[in-house]
């Protein structure tokens, strides 16, 4: 199984992660189309070259033509969608994803696999504070990191052909993790930190704030600007692995809340020495 | 009271700030000596053409000649300065500085002006995350905000000359607060942030993490990376702020954590709603 010139990719979803998909396949001469719920974003992206065709509806024909099915909705759609149409799907057919939650949906999305049809769950991380296939932009995944999370049921084939799609769309690293390895780096690095920035911004309401504003109160919140519907979805399907950061860090957080109240500057220099050489770890050349 | 072109500047502690002021007003024609404790900081500012000349001692002379004194320490250095050295200070001299705190200090460094020398607090809102003053870049004041705290106590042609000064040095903005409004606005701007981003790196050590990371959680944490002596005496000198809004915060963690654990999509839904409005007033042009 590899990744030929002439397969026929089928997107689920044509928001702001399908349509950079899109425009980045199509831009390396892959045959596209697309199912997504408005037609005047099918409309579009045949217009911009996004895409070859598709449909507003889950077309029979669409997706058993279809080599490669890539999923880009929200995780209760994308198990109602396999629920309703995941029979349409041809044996052969690869099917893969951009979820960024993987132990709670990967066995149902399992279970309404075809026989000779694969799953195999990805996580491209990478987005914007910005919606919609007309914000699509295949330069996001020129930084950012392709996951594999493969279960004991994929084969090598299957993660050698999503590997290959990871580098097609340009991403600068590919990296395998199991689902629970996954989930629980989700739930630190990318959950728990929406709670900080969304707990921050619902703390204080001073308007005036805004004129005493540097950048590093911006580049904390940034992500403060958050799709609700989606990161609620997100938050509660990783509940365990959320809770548990969100008590490691609120453990901290007490820590130097007491130190503060206590004058204990011992143990306010030892946080603060920990995390400046944990943080160095992190910059990027130059930084 | 105005701010001339043949006044006499000193700066006292030639750091990043301190060096960033003297490279802005050399620029900008002006006569700038410095007091620091390394004679070798006086060197490099010197050849690099930051300061005209300079002592490592607290020079009675260098003191008694200059016209505008800017006070760039430590807050516990600054004041153990003014009780040994205040007394140089000419009458008719004005004084400023670039602390971070104000409330715990301003009383303190007034009882140690001579009469006639008069002292205004003023913040500058920039910095980097390097130290010294051969990191001194004087363009980080130009997106900054120049905050003047004057009490009852200062005259109007001070505020006048502290706003003149703000002006040459570049900033963007320059705004006006009492001790009390500044130092709430800086707990929750500045140090609760600093602290979140501290706990948040203390929370987790796995050192594979930094394969995953996105920029979001770099942007996040960039504060993290902090000088443990000045930051440690910032927050215990703004204790009662910092406390308050510490509380603040960790009322908002806590509501967001039970609506996790309780499978609670409104209230999640909710908070996310309001902290996606609150943070669009925060945006830039462009954002």
């Amino acid at each position: 199984m590899s990744f030929e010139k002439n397969s026929r990719i089928l997107i689920v979803g044509l928001g702001l992660i399908g349509g950079s998909y899109a425009m980045a396949l199509s831009k390396k001469g892959y045959s596209v189309t697309a199912i997504t719920k408005e037609q005047s974003d099918i409309d579009y992206a045949v217009g911009a070259g996004i895409i070859n065709g598709g449909s507003a509806e889950p077309d029979e024909k669409l997706i058993s033509a279809a080599d490669i099915i890539i999923f880009a909705l929200y995780p209760h759609v994308f198990v109602e969608w396999m629920r309703d149409y995941g029979k349409f799907i041809s044996p052969g057919a690869l099917v893969t994803d951009v979820t960024g939650v993987k132990g709670a949906l990967i066995d149902e999305i399992n279970s309404y696999m075809p026989e000779g049809a694969e799953f195999i769950a990805a996580h491209p991380m990478a987005g914007r504070e910005v919606y919609g296939v007309r914000n699509a932009d295949d330069s996001i995944f020129r930084d950012a990191n392709f996951i594999i999370v493969p279960t004991r049921d994929n084969t090598p084939g299957a993660i050698e052909k999503c590997k290959a799609l990871g580098e097609t769309l340009g991403f600068k690293r590919i990296s395998y993790l199991n689902p629970t390895q996954h989930d629980e780096m989700i739930a630190f690095l990318s959950q728990l930190t929406h709670c900080i920035a969304v707990s921050l911004m619902c703390a204080n309401g001073d308007p005036n704030l805004v004129s005493y504003t540097g950048d590093s109160f911006r580049d904390l919140t940034r992500i403060a600007n958050i799709n609700e519907e989606m990161w609620s979805e997100l938050f509660l399907l990783n509940k365990r692995a959320l809770l548990y950061e969100m008590d490691c860090y609120r453990a901290c957080f007490d820590k130097l809340y007491n130190a503060v109240k206590d004058d204990d500057t011992k143990v306010l220099k030892d946080m603060m020495r920990l995390s400046t050489a944990r943080r160095k770890m992190f910059n990027k050349v130059g930084e």
